[in-house]
C-alpha cells in the first residue's frame, strides 16, 4: 500500500497456515513490494498451505530445518541467489514445546524434551544469524525481527516451558544484535505480541479464556495477527533503522497493565 | 516519500530552530501527506524560525503556552478549523529545567524552579491530553507521541530534575493512555530518544562528550534528530495501531548495552 | 528480635495509626534495637495516635510539614541532637491525592490539586534527603527507603495521580541516590509494596475488591504492613550496604504475574 | 552474629574455593546458626579446598552432578537426613559456559557447547527445584536463591553464551517460582551481583578492567562476594517472607546507572 519495503530482500520463517503471523506478514510484505523467500520446516510444510501463499506472493520456497545449520546454510546461499543480493529483512517465527504437546507439566518436564524445545524455539535464532552474519548475507541497515510473548517478562501458568525460551530468544536478540550492529549495521529486534488465535498458540491450555482475558485487560484490545504483520513491516522498512536490541509489545497497552475497570467489574462480578 | 500519513491532520509542539526534533516531524509529516499546526509558547516562538517552517509545510502557528488550559483550549478548536476534521496525530516535544537554566545543582534544587519545570515539562503533557479527551478533538486509532529521555530509568548525573520530569511524562502517558485508549481507541506512547544536539539538550553540561560517550556505547551510534522523525512518522500511521502505553527507546541500541567494546577500550585508554 | 539495628538512629515518617506501614516499622526498628524520632505533618497527628506509639518505643515526635524546608531542618537538627548522632535510617511514608480525596477524575484533573499532591508525594522525598545530604545528617553506610507502588510501572485505573507521583518518587530515588551514595555512602531505594489496607489506601475507590485480586494474583498472596516492615528492617540493616538506586518489589509475586489460575477461574466464573 | 538463620536447614550448591561466593554464603550462614549440606559437581570438588569449609562449618558435604536427576534426588534424601528434616534454603550458584572456556566467540559458538553449558547453568536451577518440590522436600515459607548477572538484561559482549543462560535461569525463577510459591509456600528469587572476583568470573576476558568499570559506574562501587553473602542471608532469613519472583539486583547501583561522573572523566580523559 505505501512500497515500504520497494525492492526489498527478505527470509520469512514460519509460514504454516492463513492463521500463522508469517503468513500475515508475507502477504504484506508481497504488498510493500518486497521479494522474499518462504521457509519452514520440512515436517511442518508438509502440513501447510504454504505453496498457495507462495503462488500469491511470487515466492520461492526453500525448505529447512531451523536446528541444523546445514540446512540454513544452504537456505542462505540460495536464497541470495534467488533473490539477486543480499538480504534486507528476516522474521524468525519459530516455537514449540514438546513438553506441552505431550502434556508434561511444567514442574514435572521431560528435559529431553526441554533441550529438544529450546533448540527449535530459542537456539535456532542463534543459528540462523550465525549463518547470516558469518556469510556477510544482509545489507547494511538490514532488519532481523523475531516473534515472542510476554511470558518471558511474567508468569502466564500454561505456558511451560515456552515462557523460558522466550527468554532466551529474547536475551538472543540482544547479544547477537550487538555485534550484528556493531560490524554489519544491522539491527535485531523482537515483538512480543497479544496472544494470538494460531496453529501455535491453540495448543496452549485454555487458550480461547485467556484471549478473552487479555482482551478485557488491554485498553485497545488485543492486537490481531495482521496488526502484528502492520508492525513488522514498519520495523522491516528504513523508518527505523535506529530501533536494536528492543523487545517491543504490541499488545494493545496489556503488558503496562495493572488491572483494567472490564477485568475488575468481571473479576468481582460472582460477588454480587 | 511513503504517503504514510495521506489526509491525517495533526498538532506538533515543539519545533523551535531547525535542530529540533519536532521540526524535523514536521517535514517528515508534510512529505507523507499530512497537514497540520503547528504550535510553540509564545516566548519560545519569538526566538524561532518557525514562520519559515510554517510556509514549508503549508502550516498555520497558533502560539500556546503548554500549561494553560485556556490557551490549550484555543489550540485544540482552532485547530480543527483550520484542519477541517478532528485530529490524528499530536506530538509533544516541550521540556526545560529551570534549575539546569540557572546553574542548581540537583542535591539543592530551588523548588519554585522545581514545580515550574515540572509544570512545563511533565505536566503540560497531561493537560494537552485533558483538552483533546474532554473535547473529543481525537479520531479513533489516533496516535499521541510525547518525547523522553532514558534518564527517566537511570542516572544521568547532569539531567538535574529533567530526569523526574520524565519519568512523570512516561507515567502521565501510560496512566492518560488507558483512557484513551478504552474510550476513544487513541494510542498514547513516549519515544526515548538518544541524546539528540537540540538547543534544548546543548543546555546541559558537558554535552558534547556525553554525545560522544553515547555514541560509542550504541552498537548503531545515535539516533539523529532525522532518524526520530522518521520513527515518529510510523507512530503515527496506520500500521501501529495496536501499540499504546509504551516507552519505546530509539537510540542505537544504548538503552540494552552494559558496555561496548569501544567503550571499555576508551576507558583503558589512560592506563596503558 | 534479632539486633538487626542495635544503636542505629533513625527517623520514621508517616505513622499516623496502627495501620500504618510506618507505624509497623517503627514497632519492627524499636524490636531490633534502633532509636528514633517519629515525625509526621501537624495536620496528620492530630488524627493519629502517635502518642502512644512514641511510649512504646521511647521516642520523641518532632511534628514537620514535608513541604516546609524550614521544618524538615529544624527536624534533622533535632533528631540528631535527640538521638546523641547521625542519623542511619530513614523511613518516607508519605503520600496523598488531593484529586483522589476530592473525587476527580483523573482525566478531569484540578492542576492545583495535582501540584499540591505532587508537592507532598513526591517532592517532599527530594527535600528530606536535600535537608540530610546538605546538613551531613547521615552517617556513611546509612540507608533511606521510601514506600511506594506498582501503578509507578502499570496502569490501575483507580489509583489517579498517585500512579504519577510514585514514579517521581521513584526516580527521586535513582537520581538522589547517586548523588549520596558517590558523596555520603548512603543508599537509597524504594519498596514497592502490594496493596495495604491503610487509611491512605483505603480512600481509593473499590479498594477491597482490589485487594483480593491482588491477593489471588500473588502467589505468595498479599505482603501485610507487618511484612513490609520486617523487610524494610532488612534494608536498614548492615546486611544490604550495597543495594542502592532499586525499586523493590514486595508484593508476594504480583509484579511478574501475567494471570494466575486462580484469577483465571474466578474471571471465567460467570461464563459457567 | 544476628541469629537470623538459626535453626533453618539448607543446601549449598556451587563453593569451590574461599573466593567463591557460594563459599561466603556458607561461612555467613553458619554464623547466623544455619545448619547446611554443602554440594558441588564430583569433577569441581576434585579442585576445591571444600572438606575446609565443611569443617569449619560443621557441615557434611553430597558431591551431585546438578545435570543429573538421579544425583539430585539422592542429594536431597539424604540431606533432609543428616539434617533431621525439610530444608528451608537452598543456593544455586552454578555457573559455566564452554564456549568461553573453549574461546569460541559468541558469533561462531559450537552448539553442543551452548546446549552443554545452557544445561549446567540454566537447566540445573529447574532440576533442582523439580527434585525439591516432588519429593516436598522444602518448609514452608523456604527460599530458594540463584545467582545471575546483568548481562541477562543488557550486553557486556565478552559475557558469550552465559548471558543468555543467566536470562533462562532468571525466567525459570519465576516459572517455577509461582509453584513454588503456590503450592508450598516457597519464595524463589534470583540475586544480580556486581562483577566478582571469583575462579569462575575471571575466566572473562578482560575481567580486570571490567571490574575497575563497573566499580567506577557504581556509586557505592562494586559488591563483594561478603557483601552478596551478607544479602543472601537477608533472603533466606523470615524477615522477607513475601518477596518472590524477584531478579534482585545486589550492585552498588550499577544497574540504575547511565554515566557516573567518574565514567565521563576517564573516558574523556585522552582528550584533554
Amino acid at each position: 500500500m505505501y512500497n515500504l519495503l520497494k525492492g526489498k530482500k527478505g527470509i520469512i520463517f514460519g509460514a504454516l497456515n492463513e492463521d500463522s503471523i508469517a503468513w500475515k506478514v508475507a502477504e504484506r510484505a508481497h504488498e510493500e513490494g518486497a521479494s522474499f523467500v518462504l521457509t519452514n520446516a520440512p515436517i511442518a510444510m508438509r502440513m501447510g498451505a504454504i505453496n498457495e501463499l507462495a503462488e500469491k506472493t511470487g515466492s520461492k520456497i526453500i525448505p529447512a530445518d531451523a536446528t541444523s545449520m546445514e540446512d540454513l546454510e544452504k537456505l542462505v546461499t540460495e536464497s541470495m541467489e534467488i533473490l539477486g543480493g543480499k538480504i534486507d529483512f528476516v522474521l524468525h517465527s519459530i516455537g514449540m514445546s514438546i513438553n506441552v504437546r505431550k502434556g508434561k507439566h511444567y514442574t514435572d518436564s521431560n528435559y529431553d524434551f526441554t533441550h529438544k524445545g529450546f533448540d527449535v524455539s530459542a537456539l535456532s535464532f542463534h543459528r540462523v544469524m550465525n549463518v547470516l552474519y558469518n556469510k556477510k548475507a544482509m545489507n547494511e541497515w538490514g532488519s532481523v525481527v523475531a516473534l515472542t510473548y510476554m511470558a518471558a517478562q511474567r508468569v502466564f501458568p500454561d505456558y511451560n516451558d515456552m515462557a523460558d525460551n522466550k527468554a532466551y530468544l529474547e536475551s538472543i536478540a540482544r547479544s547477537f544484535g550487538y555485534f550484528f550492529g556493531r560490524d554489519h549495521k544491522v539491527r535485531v529486534n523482537t515483538i512480543s505480541q497479544s496472544p494470538t488465535p494460531t496453529t501455535a498458540g491453540s495448543g496452549v491450555k485454555g487458550f480461547e479464556g485467556f484471549l478473552s482475558y487479555a482482551d478485557k485487560m488491554s485498553p485497545l484490545g488485543n492486537a490481531t495477527a495482521l496488526d502484528c504483520a502492520d508492525y513488522t513491516i514498519t520495523l522491516f522498512s528504513d523508518l527505523t533503522r535506529k530501533v536494536t536490541l528492543q523487545n517491543l509489545f504490541h499488545d494493545g497497552g496489556f503488558s503496562n497493565m495493572g488491572v483494567s475497570d472490564v477485568i475488575m467489574e468481571n473479576f468481582m462480578g460472582e460477588e454480587e
